[in-house]
């Protein structure tokens, strides 16, 4: 008999996939209208962003293991983001009827070892599957400030050291890899899985630095977001939210460059190496990092690395003083 | 120039959208990586739910207006049906690039006369807008119980009254309508919507009794669900939940018919007018109603239908005490 959502039907499809899932902070399991969640101190954070087969990700590239980690993965950076413990996730699932059911198990355990991974004892505590025409995943996630205030966009001032915790640029490095071997040829993906695993996990299956929100609100962070967009771009919006201009240390970047040189083949043909200012782009502009940016009055706690200071001035993204141009990924620009 | 999402772009996208979308019970507005809702009891209820053009709605029907109002009040219902108050709704939209961003301010527009009609004061506190080849919407929500336990599908007991706020077999009465008229005949389908527009919003844009959520809880409601997959699915989960038998009263089901069989044009050619039979199994296994099922171990309160008695017994559902296969919608059931 055929393992296909649409042979099973979505009942007895949830009845596999569920007990997959961990729910460890639910106040209340799946079965009822909705769930229901501590929020300690009397207020919630939620974020929502959808995945979506084609934009956001290739059948041909990730495996469903990687989507289910990568949907958790970017969503908790979320609440990383704005200083808080991430407590919950609730997953819109839609998926075409040829979709076996099988392969939902393996997002759904894609799903619970990134929570187990990146915010232990935090799972999925609701969802919805539905029918669809291509595979898309809608995540919502909750979380605390534990009595905080939240990390804004807005409150860097002039002194703040900037610094950043995270990877920088391998993601748009492996995507740059992967567009040079395409959808069509399955063995050149597997080349490059076995060559470069552990770059290409950086976009398929990244960790982003969860807990060092936290850790970055409880040692005064001034402003903070998640690099999503590409470095300069994220940084234009602490420096225009902030009204304050972001200085970054050229030779920093230029370090961080140097890393995603040394992390790419030299030797494949149709994905040459890339230059130094290549590098460079990729570390400024790539985007999908989803580490995260932040501002600081004193020196930056364990793990973040120094990028640069907050200057007086117009909102501006300098690199030793210059201005540059901030550019970054607009999933509708004109291309 | 063209208004395209695709050549607007998302960021001008969202500068467009998010003005006109409320957001009056934000601790925090948009701009940030995530929002900031009150949780005034400590604990928050959430629900996600997704609309995907093609199998949850046609294009050919449903106007942006009514798809953003359709989201809403659906999602409402989910909080209303644990005994809770709506505090605030995320929305993940994505959308081909073909859009016009006029379409997508229309949803917005739905999205916020709605959350005014079903839920005042409460808005769209957050989303995402993400290309993709069709037009999705994935809604998450959350409440408080302000305190209350929350309404269970699982706290019906022998003796309670089974009662029901809403319409019944409308819903699907107005699907029938138009599968009845196509997708490609907009002379017909316009002629529909100046006929029947009380019918067809029953459909297309629903006004669920959220409010009668909490009226049932502070009534004492013991067991409760918004039916969306059908009346007799939906009592069957109370009824499995509880581990008991709702048995409904056939004289009652068959007053809703009747009022199903008025709705309904009596000089369609494409669409006879069904017979009292067909009317009762819109009433009985239609769908998408998204009223509340409830039960009470008193008189319900005000709004709500006496629809039958909770009785001790294996898990069932009656009518006048003779047990119906229960069935409805599964959105992979085999077709």
């Amino acid at each position: 008999m055929s393992d296909d959502l649409g042979a099973v039907g979505e009942r007895a499809a949830l009845a596999r996939i569920i007990p997959r899932l961990r729910r460890a902070q639910a106040l209340l399991g799946p079965g009822d209208d909705a769930a229901l969640l501590a929020a300690p101190d009397g207020r919630v954070l939620l974020s929502t962003d959808a995945m979506i087969e084609g934009p956001d990700f290739r059948r041909a590239w990730s495996t469903p293991y990687e989507l289910g980690w990568k949907a958790m993965a970017t969503n908790l950076a979320d609440i990383a983001a704005m200083g808080g413990r991430p407590t919950g996730l609730l997953v819109a699932l839609a998926a075409p009827e040829r979709t076996s059911v099988a392969e939902l198990e393996a997002i759904a355990d894609g799903m619970a070892a990134a929570c187990d991974a990146l915010a232990p004892g935090v799972g999925v505590v609701g969802g919805d599957l539905t029918r669809a025409p291509i595979l898309s995943l809608s995540v919502t996630v909750t979380g605390s400030l534990d009595g905080r205030s939240p990390v804004l966009r807005s409150g860097a001032r002039p002194g703040d050291l900037v610094a950043y915790s995270g990877r920088l640029g391998l993601a748009a490095a492996a995507l740059r890899l992967l567009f040079a071997v395409g959808e069509e040829d399955a063995s050149g993906i597997a080349a490059l899985r076995r060559g470069r695993p552990e770059l290409l996990r950086e976009q398929l299956a990244p960790s982003p630095p969860i807990r060092d929100g936290v850790r970055a609100a409880e040692a005064g962070a001034t402003a903070m977001l998640d690099v999503s967009d590409g470095l300069l771009l994220d940084a234009s919006r602490i420096a225009g939210a902030s009204r304050v201009a972001l200085d970054l240390d050229g030779a920093a970047l230029e370090r961080l460059a140097a890393e995603v040189v040394a992390a790419l083949p030299a030797d494949e043909e149709d994905a040459p190496r890339p230059g130094r200012h290549e590098a460079l782009a990729l570390v400024l502009g790539g985007g999908e990092d989803h580490g995260l940016l932040a501002t600081f009055p004193d020196e930056p706690p364990a793990g973040f690395l120094r990028l640069g200071v907050v200057r007086e001035g117009l909102p501006a993204v300098l690199i030793d003083g210059a201005p540059v141009d901030p550019t970054g990924w607009d999933s509708f620009a004109p291309s």
